[in-house]
């Protein structure tokens, strides 16, 4: 069996990587804006995208050079400040010589570096600045270059997002590091996920990307904010194999494990850090009569005005909760529904149990919170969604002209 | 070919209705809480009821009294300040004797009472207040009593809401009347809204229904404030033919019109008067390769925080409607795709149009916004779903605890 335990720093953590973060120019504000980290020996490479198709043009490029590559990376270069999206031809040669540079400032052939974006969208890169800023990037690469690397990839984020494990298993031991941003958006026209995983174990592209997936399903793809899959969102992993252990079918369950510990407390982060949030909420659908019922329900009710607005308000609004699971799309029996706020049952078999309202709103004031909604259907299947709650610094955020 | 023109009044401005509204007891301010329709004569009647799973008691007891009388009623009592949902056996028992009582006084068939309930949900109806108060409304009960049956079904809507019009055609005149309450929600377990049309117009029960179907689909259906179908929605259309003008297939378009007209002017009210509401925005999606397409991106686009904060703040933000498109699981071509804030186009062709944005930002202050999305798939299909803005003030309403 395998054994994880967290270790210190982000995608350096794992051996065989080094990164950096600086500031090139692209933000006004002179914080970090771009970031690279790149892997001594060519990585096994796997890359999720955006299911949004008004797709930004790093992503297509990404896409191009993975399957080019066979799914292999050296490097991933980001900037943020200018998600270059909706940008057309001008964008995609952008994007493109964004790649090149990076290249031939690390030395590799151009298909092994990946490129990212995030920032406002429909405004094109001011190349001179990334021009003059990867060579710089490249020499201020480091093994501890993670935490820099973390800070240059945010946008209006209240906090870099970092984290790392080590795997044991009786083969050896490898590591798992992983850095994000979030959806912090002051700046009113930004929406981007960005999440990068590193391993120095050695694992098969095809794989990878497997593991990539499935740990994601839990973890990047089961949160949300306000229900906007914006036109950036990536997540990259690489698997250099520098800690010298092989991941073989056996040892998969290890990787997944690794993988998913990291991407689970990166994502975590991110909803944390949503706009205007104060909780963290995990909403359990339980008692589905479908996998894809579970993920239904639970994402309806993460994404329900009212009930975001009802938790922000410590108020234990069961009512709420049955409605946004009703009209969900899942099938629903409102007789065997149940609704359990914390450990406090308030609905069940038809019944309210408003006596419990004083000690589950108590309960709500808390800043990590679970709510489960038993869909009454006599269904085994579950599935959890983490959200935050929505408050007016949501709507301020976002409602602010930009200057 | 048929006119129409706009009339005084509400439900009562077709003849042979008459209506009242008054306090019971079931609100504690003391506001009017029981609203009272009655046709003299059995009227063709049709309803359309929620698609949420977790519908109200009183819901079910229409379908079937529907059911049972094929399509026929004299009476709709509606009460304010309690859903009667999430009530279990309970409120069954409460909704039908709701019903039988109002039978009783008015001296019809149990089958031709009609029942609604709007308010908290979760809690079950005050039968005593309920039981004085249905022969009191009956007994108030006049031609001239459609604006206090409007203002008997409000639960925290800034206003009441009624409409009507006069259908000439060659072969006569008929009236369309109509009342809704909507989606003021400052008690925070209320999510519903009715809507109420009458017609002196004789129409069989079945092209009723479909009339109203139709009618309803571009207009009730066509709204959105939070995203949220609750409990409780429902729509009732009654068809009493005092006006000696008999709807065949030749006339089908006028009462269509009829219909349309009042239901398009009652949805406009709700989402006026929508939770924090400032602005009414209609937002059309064009250029879409089918017609669940266009509703889909139109929908998803309405719905969507970002651009309806970015439109609380006066933003123009195109971004914002291209990435809710790209999301919103409607074929989309970005290349084709097309923005257009009132009369000024802000992106084509991939091409942002930003020098137009002061212009764009000026337009935004109005309180009656037009916005365009082409999906740039060179499809013809269009849809226009009409939304409001989202405010701190939403926010505030809704975390607000119940006290």
């Amino acid at each position: 069996m395998a054994n994880l335990r967290p270790v210190e720093g982000g995608v350096t953590a794992p051996s065989g990587f080094r990164a950096s973060g600086l500031h090139c120019g692209i933000k006004a504000s002179g914080k970090p804006d771009l970031s690279l980290i790149v892997s001594e020996t060519p990585a096994s490479a796997a890359g999720l995208f955006t299911i949004n198709l008004a797709k930004a043009a790093p992503l297509y490029l990404c896409e191009a050079h993975l399957a080019s590559s066979g799914g292999r990376a050296r490097a991933i270069i980001t900037n943020s400040g200018c998600a270059n999206a909706c940008t057309g031809p001008q964008g995609e040669a952008d994007a493109r010589e964004m790649g090149q540079l990076t290249a031939a400032a690390v030395g590799c052939r151009e298909d092994l570096v990946l490129v990212a974006s995030t920032g406002v969208i429909g405004v094109t890169l001011k190349m001179d600045k990334i021009r003059a800023g990867i060579p710089e990037a490249v020499k201020a690469l480091s093994p501890d270059g993670g935490a820099a690397a973390a800070r240059a990839i945010m946008t209006t984020d209240p906090f870099p997002k970092e984290f790392a494990v080590e795997v044991s298993t009786e083969f050896g031991s490898f590591r798992v590091g992983g850095m994000a941003k979030g959806s912090g958006m002051i700046e009113p026209r930004m929406a981007t996920m960005l999440g990068y995983l590193t391993t120095d174990a050695a694992v098969d592209p095809v794989m990878l990307a497997r593991a990539v997936t499935e740990a994601s399903r839990f973890t990047f793809n089961a949160i949300t904010v306000d229900g906007e899959p914006s036109t950036n969102d990536t997540v990259f992993a690489m698997a250099n194999g520098a800690s010298g252990v092989t991941i073989n079918e056996n040892l998969y369950p290890a990787l997944f494990e690794g993988l998913r510990a990291v991407a689970h407390e990166l994502a975590l982060a991110i909803v944390r850090g949503g706009e205007g949030a104060t909780k963290l909420i995990a909403i359990t659908a339980t008692g589905a009569a479908t996998d894809s019922d579970a993920w239904m329900a639970a994402r309806a009710i993460a994404n329900s005005l009212l009930v975001k607005t009802a938790i922000h308000g410590g108020d234990p609004n069961w009512g709420r909760l049955v409605a946004a699971a009703g009209r969900s799309g899942a099938a629903f029996v409102l007789g065997g529904a149940r609704v359990q706020i914390g450990s406090l049952v308030l609905f069940e078999n038809g019944r309210p149990f408003d006596e419990l309202a004083p000690q589950a709103a108590e309960y709500l004031t808390g800043k990590d919170l679970a709510i489960e909604v038993n869909l009454g259907t006599g269904g085994s299947h579950r599935a959890t969604v983490w959200t935050c709650d929505l408050s007016a610094e949501y709507v301020k955020i976002n409602a602010e002209y930009r200057t």
